[in-house]
């Protein structure tokens, strides 16, 4: 049987979602509990894996299972066993051919910035501490071009392996929060460190370090050298993924709704 | 000169304020930097120390040094050294046999819980994941009995070498917040873990374990076997250290307003 999970985590405790030898990863404290249970090594299939620090209100993992309990109880099962860091909020079954990272239908990424003239303890690991004044206009305009369909080149790691970059942005919002701003972006996939160069470099055009009206000769350019800086870890959120075109679409009217 | 310094902190990621050989310590991670600045070892005074994993919004502590520096500058100064979970929110100058701890009137603390079926990865460390349901006007009720001078032996840690344990509180507020409560409570001063221990005893009487009207028995009893819980430090805040009474006749007289 293919079990479809959902979870979130508080991404500040670990070295990123990927199982390594060393170090803490959402990957292996998951697997931990699964391998116990199953006295045997399961692997998880998560929708995307998250950087180091990277934070998930929603994101899923799949995987195969021979055990004998009722899909009722493994919310349970799991949650008994996890660390505090990481909640299970839901297991469904799936088709044993349905495969999370290949169909699900697109992701919306949050980057929390919070601005005040001494950091917050409170805030440490979940929002980036910003000190700069940032222009809400200029940042709107910029963000603008890179809705639709694009080759991201320029705002990808450089050393990224996949060879197609064209990725197609369905909104990309501004939203102002009691102390800073809250990015959104939603789109069909991201490259590696893609959200965070794209708000690194919509920061820069904010404080009135880069002409923001520039955006589509950077894009064109496909050269990532054009955009040096990368936004901390820590500020970023997967905050949705979409099974289905259907729930994609309705998550964009709801949206569009709120503007 | 003698400097007294407003900070806050998140305790997640401490042992304590006290400072230890080994663990990471608030006092421990202050002192390191002013000693560096010093070049000597330089101790400094809280208003109170604060437990392993226990937070404070507002702490004060103090220190004598001679360095040339501005009092202006000291704010910045230290910041800057500063690791993420704590921060300087203000440094002034007050008379050499000022001492804060013998020298303050009263603080105040808040004790968070939330409630929900799963926990919430980004409450770790922050806010008491609480599932059982709770009688709010049972709460409130045992909750006023504590308001006044009593004799708080049935509420502090056994083991506590102080003598005299009548403390006053001036009040003890329940507040609902979005997913749970804040306990809000003042006084003259805290015995070791007692507001620890009260909200553990006023969270058996919400969940209907404790007879919440037998509360004059229990503090007349000055036994703390009566009282066996204690809750978990990561709900605790020092929310104020009032350095005058009037500062302190002056929140309550806000608080009461806000009723």
């Amino acid at each position: 049987m293919r079990y479809l999970v959902r979870i979130s985590y508080n991404g500040a405790g670990f070295n990123g979602f990927q199982y390594q030898m060393e170090g803490r990863t959402v990957q292996g404290e998951i697997e931990k509990i699964i391998n116990r249970m199953h006295k045997t090594p399961i692997r998880i299939h998560p929708a995307g894996r998250t950087d180091s620090g990277v934070h998930a209100i929603e994101q899923y993992f799949h995987f195969d299972s021979e055990l004998n309990i009722p899909v009722s109880k493994w919310q349970h099962a799991l949650n008994s066993a996890m660390p505090g860091d990481i909640a299970v909020h839901e297991v469904t079954t799936i088709s044993s051919d349905y495969h999370i990272r290949h169909h699900s239908k697109g992701k919306v990424y949050r980057y929390r910035i919070y601005q005040s003239s001494v950091r917050d303890p409170f805030e440490k690991g979940l929002r980036v501490h910003y000190t700069y004044d940032l222009d809400e206009a200029k940042m709107r305009n910029a963000m603008q071009f890179f809705v639709g369909v694009h080759d991201f080149t320029s705002f990808t790691s450089a050393k990224s392996p996949i060879e197609n970059k064209v990725r197609q942005i369905y909104r990309f919002d501004l939203i102002r929060t009691e102390k800073g701003y809250d990015f959104l972006i939603v789109g069909s996939g991201f490259l590696y460190n893609m959200v965070r160069i794209l708000v690194a470099y919509v920061l820069e055009v904010g404080q009135g370090r880069w002409d923001g009206a520039r955006t589509p000769e950077v894009i064109a350019a496909k050269d990532r050298t054009m955009v040096p800086k990368t936004a901390p870890a820590e500020g970023l959120y997967l905050e949705r993924v979409f099974l289905t075109e259907k729930e994609r679409e309705a998550a964009l009217e709801k949206l569009k709704r709120n503007r």
